[in-house]
């Protein structure tokens, strides 16, 4: 037997091992020191009360022969399907039911997705960008290109059409540089898609950071965006939902490739290597939804926006120049005195106790850079901001 | 953009909806007939309560700040993990900690396994089978040979050492067929594997159906297995999760081939393409293996197998062959007067309503093969066999 041999192109991620071995040298030469982390991906408010009570609620029909599920849908009920087309509505997005799949995640999509794609096609990515594209990509043998995101372009590449990819992978509001593309940018993305008969991974899991309404929210706002696009959507930053695992995936019924309905495909691949999401998981999604849970979510929202705030004003006030933190959870600095991103980390560990993820672990343009996020304490995110200042002031 | 092309060699899986079609059919002319359900392989009984409790516990711990959970580990809670590697001690198999993923469910594991071995591996399938293995090789182009499981080999298949398989599928208890391979006979497939440097998958998802002691329930009460074999079991049938869906999967450290570790391809491969179980699931799978929870999944498990006992005893009354049903939730019987076992799901629907599943559904050595399930009610068992009597007798 011989294993998948293209693993042996992945390189080891050292980011966050890194991050982890230098802070505990940090914390054995300061034990008494406090350190505090803004460069977390993960949510810490705690779920909103009507997701709690969806699923305690789903665990008791469990229970009970009555109201006992068993094997669902593999792509979902249709009772949080019929709640995903709605909210697509509430921004003109038009949606079958059929397009919809519900899934653990938006990573096990992003991933699982490349089952259904042919290995000769070209992938353009990003860089600086979320690791996951480039390793699922490694771990298939693609050809992978790069679109250089940076000042110049406001972290938002646009497309160059003497380049030809057939798979195009953009996360906006992106993670780590927080920009968000607007809706002539995209229109352009998708025009370049449509004449190279390329296909769009659109992730689009920070939609719900996105405060200005001109901006777009699901890319298929964007005219012929469903003959050439799949998005994928989670209800993780959403909803605090990365320890409940549901996001959800569409894939339009007008996306054509040699013959072939890339709907029907993914229909396949789902029903034979899923068996869908925990129903007490997809309750709780369904509960996201309701007006109470709308309600709920958009404090939790307002929250972590508030701390972006907080964070973009003090580095205006110091002259720190930055991307994202208006329509994002994520906050790209630029290093101040052109330092390198693990340089200035360690000077913002070591002066401030104050731990971000470096942006040389996000690409090669990532190098001058560093990463804070939204989505740690109030309390915690004026106390860093306050170190910071006295750091650089 | 090229898709997988490899998709357009799958077959249209028509079992499960022509046997809709044929009972919509029958509906149509008999609106007033009850018609008994026998052939499905859901679970009925609903979750045991300590499962329940656990679930709900676990959701209101993550509505609380001081007891909220984002992600986990993608590889499952260490919480869970000590439990099944306590569970598979009590059969003397010895695991470490990391040699444990928790699943969504062993259709998951089987499916995404593929991704870590190569293309150009032969993959050796039984038939017939679970049609899940077929479909997911064909996906990705692999050559696919079979080993025929028949009456004159019990439905066991022992290997050839004639042919030489890479991936080798095995399923014990069987589905469909209910067969359960003993100590010796799996020592050879061990030993085979071992001599022609080959990999088994081994699906034990009804190794909790297994009652004779002197059978394994795992592929690791085998010498040498570490060196060969993955296994992948489930909660679905054990403790009804089908709706809920938690699995395991055992990767050996001893699994070694072309020098690289399957055991590091596939947490590469799991930290890169999935977020891990739900929270809630996972505490709900703890709680299956509390004493609580065995003593109560138990007591479903008997009431399955007294299900099974029902309908064997009614088949060696009336004079039908059949294979399973004893430790296995699965009742394989030999279609009586040489029918074919489509020619017989029309006779047991037409002249007593009763549904079960055609044997040829799981690939040609099924074809004059039916299977029945212990998953009714017992009522809906024993009137289903009650039928089955009057209509042979």
């Amino acid at each position: 037997m011989i294993p998948n041999t293209n693993y042996n192109q992945l390189k080891d991620s050292y980011l966050f091992s890194e991050i982890a071995k230098r802070v505990a040298e940090y914390s054995n030469l300061n034990p008494e020191k406090e350190i505090i982390k803004m460069g977390i991906g993960d949510v810490t408010l705690p779920l909103c009360n009507a997701v709690v009570e969806a699923m305690k609620h789903a665990a008791e029909d469990l229970g009970k022969a009555e109201t006992f599920h068993g094997y669902g849908p593999e792509q979902g009920y249709d009772f949080l399907r019929e709640k995903i087309k709605d909210y697509y509505a509430e921004n003109n997005v038009e949606l079958d039911l059929n397009e919809i799949f519900i899934s653990d995640g938006a990573k096990s999509d992003l991933g699982n997705i490349l089952d259904i794609l042919g290995k000769d096609n070209t992938v353009l990515i990003p860089d600086p960008v979320y690791p996951v594209y480039v390793d699922t990509n490694i771990m298939d043998g693609r050809n992978i290109i790069y679109a250089d995101a940076n000042e110049s372009n406001g972290f938002l590449p646009m497309p160059d059409y003497s380049i030809k990819a057939d798979i195009i992978y953009i996360c906006s509001p992106n993670n780590p540089t927080g920009a968000v593309y607007n809706k002539e940018q995209l229109q352009k993305w998708v025009d370049y898609a449509i004449s190279n008969n390329s296909l769009i991974l659109f992730d689009s899991a920070y939609e719900a950071f996105v405060a200005d309404k001109s901006l777009p929210r699901s890319i298929f706002q964007i005219e012929d965006a469903k003959k050439c696009a799949i998005e994928f959507c989670s209800l993780s930053k959403t909803a605090g939902f990365t320890g409940v695992r549901c996001g959800y995936t569409v894939v339009p019924n007008g996306l054509v490739f040699s013959d072939m309905k890339l709907n029907k495909l993914w229909l396949r691949r789902q029903t034979t290597k899923f068996n869908g999401v925990s129903y007490i998981v997809q309750k709780g999604a369904e509960a996201v939804f309701s007006e109470e849970g709308r309600r709920q979510i958009a404090e939790n929202i307002m929250y972590y926006r508030e701390n972006a705030n907080i964070i973009t004003n003090t580095l205006s006030e110091i002259g720190i120049k930055f991307y994202g933190g208006i329509n994002s959870p994520y906050i790209w600095l630029k290093c101040p005195d052109n330092m390198g991103s693990w340089e200035f980390f360690d000077k913002l560990l070591y002066s401030a106790g104050v731990i971000g993820t470096p942006g040389a672990g996000f690409g090669k343009n990532g190098d001058k850079y560093f990463r804070l996020t939204a989505f740690s304490s109030r309390e915690n995110t004026q106390k860093a901001m306050l170190k910071l200042k006295n750091l650089i002031d």
